[in-house]
């Protein structure tokens, strides 16, 4: 490592078994254990929840989302109230992305120079313009403990040499986002590449030789095959600076949060748990819930009789979560939110006592081939 | 009283302060201090927010809608789940409506006959029929502490004609619904009669023969001017028969629940504070705000510095609260629906405590000429 982390922060791999690390990674708001699963507050909420109810899932890093929060309530506005932490209520640690994945996604008519992403509000239209140095200026604002560099992240269908021009400029971008970056807060660099093993190879190399707190692979889970992401991860993810924290952006399914541990990655967000939640999904580890089924009308039984949620132990019979669901009550969602979530979070607990057991190969096996049962 | 109450129920009253008093409602889910503000929970879910959230406002009954739970998810599936309260896990007392108001007023081509309503389903179009006889069978799949009589409701402008003949028929009524009745079930009789106060102390008078274990005042707060509404509870709450509980149906702002108590009645239920909540008002004692305005945008104040609920004492802001209504976040709502029923919890108490210390008339004057300020 080229330079030292930031003052505050640290992180420390306490175990190791295979490629999987167990660790530390501290921040001015405490430790999070490692691995671990961020979920995700778009807009300085994860929807449906409180923050301590998502406290209470094992989850001690969220996740911000810089592109929402800039446009509304504003990042001005944010800062005015003490920053995201005090705005939101969340005292734990807090990752903000860099606001580049949903410029470039959800706008129309985006633009991408050197410069970085011009487009217009989704909301209202406005002209808005994010360079390396408004990304780090608007995550300042925000006030995260740890903000994303800007990076270009192309589909998982693009030719490669847009894959190679998009690692280069998240390398120009790299030094600008070092410069314009907030002194006290952490900044994680980003490992682009698509699914080419040696280009991913070559940019984590050269991303370790900045001074970084952490390491980012994003442009996973972009549209390419499933298997060729885990192809690739197993490949890349081990070649990153092991003093780092690796974090894999975006990613996903509990299958893919297993094996991404078994790869050397220590942190993940996603918004499936939380999303599939409001679509009326429970997940377990061997599959799914479809709460609206028929099936469940009359079942007085939890969602997961060995799950030690607040749901699954307070009561909530499957026929009163589909009734709720199917009648359009809030409550259903809130209940599946904090399923999923104390899931994840479980499974990250689970992940981190087989590293420190030394028995982690065998906790991957075991829980693929219970994943691979149907759902229900 | 001409018989006695159902076993299991009781009713005291502890302290009279002019025509308002403070009792307590005892059933076989523990006592109900009165005056009592019981929320609702149209299709078995105070909307919005848990069991323990609710029951944390002070709120000791909820109400469940019959017609919603009969159409969706059915009164035998609540029946095999256990009944209502295990069903929907409220711990405490627990009073469902008699079906006939949804009945008619949310279904088209509704039949009014002395049988009952015909009509069809506003889900899904099946034709049901709501008998006093049905009434009575479907509260008692649903498994309530108190079931309402069924009854007929005219509107606020109806002529004296059609308001005696739903007194009549709501007197018929009332005989089958004694007679269908489970008998471990308390029900509360309902008096109708507009606001013609000869024609409603008449039918409360007659409503003290029968073996009902609580008078209700329907027909109010349907079409007719506020000030009237008031001018008729004045005379008539306080001639329903002393020993039994005295209920208010769909009644009504913080204004509207301490002059009722004035008059005499112990229970109150309204959509009113979760509703208003869900559109973005939280309630004070002095008005309300309005969240989406554009003044809060900043306001780092809590709803209100002097409220105890879980959103004031926790640090959630006017700036924050503001923020996730506008994003849609269902947090708003939550927290916006917790803060309202904390308040009407609180205004409930407020009262029974100025009961009990002979100070009730002051209570209301201050209380009304606070709730006159603009609001905000």
């Amino acid at each position: 490592m080229s330079g030292p982390p930031t003052e505050g922060y640290a992180f420390r791999v306490e175990a190791r078994d295979g490629d999987a690390r167990a660790g530390v990674l501290v921040t001015p708001h405490g430790e999070v254990p490692t691995p671990t699963f961020m979920p995700v507050g778009t807009q300085g909420s994860v929807k449906s929840l409180s923050p301590e109810e998502v406290a209470a899932t094992g989850a001690r890093v969220v996740l911000g989302n810089t592109y929402h929060l800039w446009i509304r309530p504003g990042a001005d506005v944010v800062d005015d109230l003490g920053g995201l932490h005090r705005f939101s209520r969340w005292p734990h640690s807090m990752l903000t992305d860099s606001g580049g994945f949903q410029a470039f996604s959800l706008t129309d008519l985006v633009k991408l120079t050197e410069d970085g992403f011009s487009f217009r509000s989704h909301l209202d239209g406005q002209r808005m313009h994010l360079s390396p140095e408004e990304a780090m200026r608007v995550q300042g604002l925000i006030g995260a403990d740890i903000a994303m560099q800007l990076d270009v992240c192309p589909p998982g269908d693009a030719a490669l040499p847009d894959v190679q021009a998009a690692v280069e400029r998240t390398s120009r971008w790299a030094e600008r986002c070092l410069v314009a970056r907030r002194k006290d807060q952490a900044v994680f660099g980003i490992v682009q590449g698509g699914t080419n093993v040696a280009l991913r190879r070559e940019h984590a190399r050269t991303r370790g030789d900045l001074p970084f707190d952490g390491l980012a692979l994003c442009g996973f889970s972009v549209g390419e095959p499933i298997e060729k992401m885990h192809e690739v991860l197993e490949q890349v993810a081990s070649t990153l600076d092991p003093e780092r924290p690796r974090y894999l952006m975006g990613v996903g399914t509990p299958k893919d949060l297993v094996r991404g541990v078994a790869a050397g990655v220590d942190m993940f967000d996603c918004v499936l748990p939380t999303r599939n939640a409001r679509n009326g999904q429970a997940l377990l580890r061997s599959g799914r819930i479809v709460i609206k089924n028929a099936k469940h009308r009359r079942d007085p039984r939890p969602l997961d009789p060995t799950c030690g949620c607040p749901c699954c132990t307070g009561g909530y019979s499957r026929a009163y979560l589909r009734h709720l669901f199917l009648a359009g009550e809030i409550l259903a969602l809130r209940l599946l939110s904090v399923h999923n979530l104390h899931l994840f979070g479980a499974i990250m607990a689970d992940a981190r006592r087989a590293i420190f057991e030394g028995r982690y190969a065998s906790f991957v096996r075991e829980f693929l081939s219970e994943a691979a049962e149907p759902a229900s």
